[in-house]
């Protein structure tokens, strides 16, 4: 997986302020006191009403390989201050290349459905090392989440239809295109044209040929007979390099040559042009030739707003090819997900709630050892809830909004819980192998089935119910009373 | 530099239909047909007027590792159609497993102004390995290109004051993040807060410490305080965890002490909040404080045009931290570079020029095997001409435009010319070692000042002229009338 694609270590893909925090906390001695992290989203992505959490897998790899080698701590011995001399002491780069990761992580499975404010990762260790964790980690699942996100939208518009990710030649860097498509996969695309992505991550892979093999030939038709002759068993011809309609009759005069050597042309592929009107016009021409089950593959410039679209016109696509609006989040590049520091203990060994306040009382801090309980209600979800594990594992069954303190829910008794983070790494070793990638595929679909259809719809989704658990809203407010006193 | 960083071989990182219209060549005998491919884009991103090519350095350490390992070939050997026979036949497999690259690269230095329809990239050599190249080189060429650009806008606006570039948290996977640190830096970055990539780069490092920080204290002073001891020489207070104007106070407090013990503080950073009010009051504190010196940096979702109406508005800032909008650029997350075929050779060993037609022109294809001809005049660059070196090497002085052919130009005589592609790479070897960061970074911020300030402006530029050489034109169009006649 991560480490079979990079050469470890990967220590150093951190913020310098991480290291530069580590250095501090080691000069006075808090190196060790435990600290207690959250990773969460404030807002599902494309203003949608949920988020597909995915990258675990990699996040886990990441820890699994953490050390700093002699290069690595030769260059942080290399980096200076203002005044010319040193950043970092002997003592501490000494301390860095013997430091082993000792964090216990708690985790939403990959797959989950996951709303905002929820934490989808909990470390809890040494400040230090949940200090220099914070990027990578923010790195590998913001992104991943994002795009299997992104995958389960177009995934819902093609409506059931199969979704080939195109994504490679425009993402964001060589794991800019393995990542997206894993998390696409994970969030519903049936497969990838990029077989890099299907040999580490057992994604299919598919693709057949592009303009530059129709080119390289005196006429169209030469090139489809070639094609055919050279891989009679998968066959998907591109009819768009000089005329589409006249394209379509040649892929279908290629079929029947096909068809008389015994194999089955599996369909055309539409690269350009009026979709709708083409795909139409293409249809009842392979339909007339004898090939009512050849597939009409689409792509250029695709998402799931163009691809409802096309439906609404009747367009007969049958697979749809999505590249970059997929493989970049072209609408919102980025998942704003953070990291906070949610309890701390004391020289007594007491967990101490932390809380950071803000101007918006959806950016101030929830304080605790959070854990999120889902309630489900007839196979359907019908809200979370975040707790405090340090008051105790039995909250209450009512919630208090995030955003609006003055919306409350209570869960009706019959309903049932269950505790979305789960035990992934202890004193930082993996509790257990990385899941199948189909495992974590058939989680994202089977929840979100489970997922009212308002609060799935992709334009203005209903609010799925999200809130904290009432002792943990009043603890919380009580402290962000004390907090606007002091200062 | 990247086979630092990732284990090689990476040949399978590539579209699936590169390897099977690599099968088709070599199925018949083709495989060795050369063949010239360019990789450009269209248009400059961001609504811009140029780019500023990068990524080169990576492209041609990708293949320099090119190769296909057992693993590799094993994983292509289980493909199968829709048959469920295998896709590709073992003297395939057994060819790509010995296969060398002999292809022949000219590009544009690293740093290099490119502009719409121009080759940044000419591979030259057998058809089959310059499309398996396609996917990757448009991968590493695009992103890192699209992120220099973004960075050279994001410092003009800046207007000489440095940018931070802090992407890593939110950037598309860890190449995401590396790649967009190294071209941000390219293209104008002063520093990253990425460490890896400052390692693996030469790329300067910055950052001191985060609100959790100053949350694990009782309070904001000892917090600084306790920075101040541990690392004296690198002082940024970050001053909003609670009250911002407040912090700065305590960062002046703080700022005393350190001057008290020999050292100075660097400054302050500003992460939320109302930027224009807050550093105007910041700059009068730490003026009337004695800190005439100290920096005042500013982050939280900053691009060129939050920075252009920051400095309208008399903002104090002297630092600027961008990191989300930068590092994905957001606005815009991909550049829809392409690689298109230029010409083949024919059984005799004539190049024979091949377009590809399209409804719009700017879409159809330059057919030959090109160059691209930079005219200078008084030090500043006044038009550039694509030709097409199998037509000989003088070309005329005129060229016509490549999306409007009624529009044409003629540069003066005694405008000095020069030729922009130049060889990096012949049979497959690098000739050269890579050029330092700091060469190519120099080269882009030299060009700059060589390009007329209305085509470098952010919103609305003026077009830079480019053009084909007339006879290119001339073929170009005789070639497009006879394709339309026979399809």
């Amino acid at each position: 997986m991560l480490n079979e694609l990079y050469r470890p270590p990967l220590a150093l893909l951190t913020d310098l302020y991480q290291l530069t925090m580590a250095y501090g906390y080691w000069k006075l001695g808090r190196d060790n006191q435990q600290a207690v992290f959250h990773l969460f989203f404030r807002k599902p992505p494309f203003n949608g009403g949920y988020a597909i959490a995915a990258g675990l897998a990699q996040a886990i790899e990441y820890m699994r390989g953490y050390r700093f080698d002699d290069s690595d701590i030769e260059y942080l011995a290399s980096l200076t201050g203002n005044d010319d001399q040193a950043l970092f002491d002997d003592g501490f780069l000494d301390y860095l290349s013997k430091m082993k990761l000792q964090v216990d992580v708690d985790a939403m499975p990959e797959g989950t459905l996951a709303f905002g404010s929820q934490p989808m990762l909990r470390i809890r260790g040494p400040i230090l090392q949940c200090q220099l964790l914070e990027t990578p980690l923010l790195n590998i699942v913001n992104f991943q989440t994002l795009i299997a996100t992104k995958a389960s939208r177009i995934a819902a518009s093609a409506a059931g239809e199969p979704i080939l990710e195109f994504g490679l030649r425009r993402s964001q860097g060589i794991d800019g295109s393995l990542s997206a498509s894993r998390a696409a996969h994970i969030g519903g695309c049936a497969a990838t044209s990029n077989v890099l992505a299907g040999k580490m991550y057992g994604i299919p892979v598919k693709g057949t040929h592009a303009h530059s093999w129709v080119m390289s030939f005196d006429t169209e038709a030469e090139s489809f007979a070639n094609y055919a002759d050279a891989m009679p068993n998968n066959c998907v011809f591109l009819v768009d390099t000089y005329d589409t309609i006249q394209g379509v009759r040649e892929a279908v005069k290629a079929g029947i040559q096909l068809r008389n050597r015994g194999h089955e042309m599996v369909g055309i592929r539409l690269d350009s042009g009026d979709l709708a009107y083409l795909s139409i016009e293409a249809r009842r021409i392979l339909d007339e030739g004898g090939f009512e089950n050849a597939a009409i593959v689409a792509s250029n410039d695709l998402d799931e707003h163009i691809i409802e679209s096309l439906k609404i016109q009747g367009a007969k696509i049958t697979v749809w090819g999505v590249g970059t609006k997929l493989a970049t989040a072209f609408d919102q590049p980025a998942l704003g997900g953070v990291y906070k520091l949610g309890a701390l203990q004391d020289d007594q060994g007491n967990w101490q709630p932390k809380v950071k306040l803000s101007e918006q009382l959806i950016k101030t801090s929830i304080p605790g050892t959070l854990q999120v309980r889902r309630f489900e209600k007839n196979g359907q979800m019908i809200g979370d809830m975040i707790y405090d594990e340090d008051m105790g594992v039995n909250p209450s069954l009512e919630i208090v909004d995030t955003k609006d303190p003055t919306r409350r829910k209570r869960f009706p008794s019959e309903a049932t819980a269950s505790d979305l983070l789960v035990p992934v790494m202890r004193d930082g070793v993996p509790t257990g192998p990385p899941e199948e990638i189909s495992t974590i595929r058939e989680r994202a679909i089977n929840q979100l089935t489970r997922l009212h259809p308002t609060s799935r719809r992709l334009l203005n989704p209903h609010e799925y119910p999200v809130g904290l658990d009432v002792d943990l809203n009043r603890v919380r407010n009580e402290m962000i009373d004390a907090a606007r006193k002091t200062s």
